[in-house]
């Protein structure tokens, strides 16, 4: 396995400012060499929060270039108005101080709890000494104290890496990320960071992320709710050796579907994951309607969790989908075995059924049977999510109770 | 309170035929006299029933005429291929033979299990006694043994009924309905019936229906899936007297929405309920979208369970609805107390928003702050479901294990 360390000319340090709770590190900062390209996808939520509002603009201003990130966690800071906007001020300008760079090239985000403001007094106190700390930080070092200060309901931290040989030398591409644990009182707040040391212009790197984050972050679901706080971010030092794109895209678009799938399987009473893929689809639109259909219905996801076998829920799922096809050419595999075909269950052996609805992951592929239009590729319109359990509901129903 | 019986004109009858289990009716008659007009409204799932396949080309061969309507519990005859049309055929075969009437005048719909097939050793031959006892059944019987005959996972029957005084006569509407709980191995299938002994030509029936329906069974969601199965029907005796139509339609929109709300309180897991409304969106669809949106939030539906004044979650689902709005408009009140206003929370009285999410029915109000457009009325945008519970997931993830 790829050492889990930062890429060339990454830094970071972590703090704890007792956010939410004394006593773990709820800071954490990331400092790019000059001359680092940025590039970032921010929720869609009309309630974005604010570090997401100036952290946009600055990335907007710069076009595509960044020094530092400042993250924390404990506190979203959404929903919090005038006041919460100028609190992720004088977060960004804390930190450009200490730095001596200007503010435009600091990005910031947090994730927590919603509604309420930023402790000030105990983080603003702190910035300058992590900016030091950072600047003196061992260089490749481990990622795990840098994902452990961005963990809210996260029960561990998650990293994901890969490295391209590149002759002698070779290119990293690192990732940490946050999940979709809802926390009091509120909802996940998912955080990603992707870095690299290859060598990127700002628009290759956005380029590059979105072609990753359709293929990975907006392919899974633990509750379907879009955050207020939902951001993924990518950094290129050009510390490393140039890469062709196609294999640099190929190793982040890898980092960020381990990420993604990490976020799914630590989801909140977590139990059992199950992908739903399309084949057949008249469209790419279409295919991807129908995959996250079925990945988000009630009944399709209880029935995973009770590992029972309730084709019937898979096929009904697909047709109130709102796409058209013929319901008659529709056949489902599940676990890799064919049990529905010409509007009728086929006769299989119901251990096979059973088996398929009962491991660790539910396979599901629906194939539309459409010979017209595109043949998209498997894992293109894939949709991955877990079993509907007791636990979610218990955790989500009883915050303040 | 107006009594529970069926209008002029109607007659019924219900028998055991042990469909999915012995020892309770389970086939339920419904007879109308000649000239009786008919409307229904049908899932919009592409798998829809092969009852509903019959039933929409009777209703289309006949112009809006239907002298009988079989329904039955226990067995959907949905995915049951080319067998399962043949003996929705033969159902409706035995009923027309039984009474001497055209096939094209009788409709039929099952409710139960999706992918077993009837049995029909065990329907046929009750067909004749049954069309004969509901021909002499007694005139404005108790809607009871009706109501009961199709439920499945109901916990208890559902019927509503209104009296319109016209002189010294009064036109009565009549309604029973199936709740939207979930049977092994499948999903729900909701059927409701109304019968009015008011003179009304098909296409007036027809519209009545929709305009009712559309304030209240589309505005009621127990889990968001759509089944394979769900149909509204309504007949209309004509046995009354003349009545005007908008006072008409009043009574038919009444007896829905007492329908609907209780199928949403014995919805399977119930413990509280909730609506959203939604004012000051620019068009009625926005309004509906975001109504609809958050009240499918899982976060939303926890966070009712509990009786946690999660209000974050609300605005948020709001914020991801895809309409567009100006998030610094919006208002939220919660059981009448404005709590979220100016892209801020309110200083209200903790324990009044407490109070608010603690009741047995949790009323959201979300005034989107348009003063263009539609001044849309509460109830028109209003949504009502229920919280989710660990009940629910339990009982639709345990079916066969």
């Amino acid at each position: 396995m790829t050492e889990l360390c930062f890429p060339l000319g990454f830094r970071s340090a972590t703090a704890g400012a007792s956010i939410k709770k004394a006593g773990r590190d709820d800071l954490a900062l990331l400092l790019m060499p000059e001359g680092a390209t940025a590039a970032a996808l921010f929720t869609t939520n009309l309630f974005c929060a604010a570090p997401i509002h100036l952290s946009r603009q600055h990335l907007k201003d710069s076009r595509g270039h960044a020094s530092a990130l400042l993250l924390n966690s404990g506190c979203a800071n959404a929903a919090t108005g005038s006041i919460g906007a100028n609190n992720a001020s004088a977060c960004v300008e804390g930190v450009a101080q200490a730095l001596g760079v200007d503010a435009q090239s600091v990005l910031v985000n947090s994730t927590g709890v919603i509604g309420t403001q930023l402790p000030m007094d105990r983080i603003l106190p702190l910035l300058a000494p992590l900016a030091a700390e950072a600047s003196n930080a061992h260089a490749q070092a481990s990622l795990e104290p840098y994902a452990r200060a961005i963990m809210t309901t996260d029960t561990r931290p998650k990293m994901a890496a890969r490295e391209i040989r590149v002759g002698d030398a070779s290119v990293r591409v690192s990732g940490v990320a946050k999940g979709a644990g809802m926390i009091h009182p509120n909802m996940a707040t998912m955080i990603a960071v992707v870095m690299t040391d290859a060598q990127l212009t700002a628009s290759e790197l956005d380029q590059v992320l979105r072609v990753a984050a359709d293929q990975s972050f907006h392919r899974i679901s633990v509750d379907g709710d879009t955050s207020t706080n939902d951001s993924l971010f990518a950094f290129a030092s050009g510390q490393g050796p140039r890469v062709e794109l196609a294999t640099l895209q190929e190793a982040v678009t890898a980092v960020c579907e381990e990420l993604a799938r990490m976020i799914v399987t630590d989801g909140e009473g977590f139990t059992r994951s199950m992908s739903v893929r399309v084949r057949g689809a008249r469209t790419r639109s279409d295919a991807t309607t129908v995959a996250k259909t079925v990945a988000q219905s009630l009944l399709v996801r209880c029935a995973v969790t009770g590992g029972d076998p309730n084709w019937g829920r898979i096929v009904a799922a697909a047709g109130r989908a709102g796409i058209t096809f013929d319901p008659s050419e529709l056949r489902l595999y599940v676990g890799g075995t064919e049990i529905f075909a010409q509007g009728q269950p086929l006769l299989c052996n119901p251990d096979t059924v059973r088996a398929a609805f009962n491991g660790p992951h539910v396979d599901m592929v629906i194939d539309l049977g459409a010979t017209i239009g595109v043949e998209a590729e498997l894992n293109a319109d894939g949709f991955l999510t877990s079993g509907l359990t007791e636990e979610y509901v218990r955790l989500n129903a009883d915050y303040t109770t």
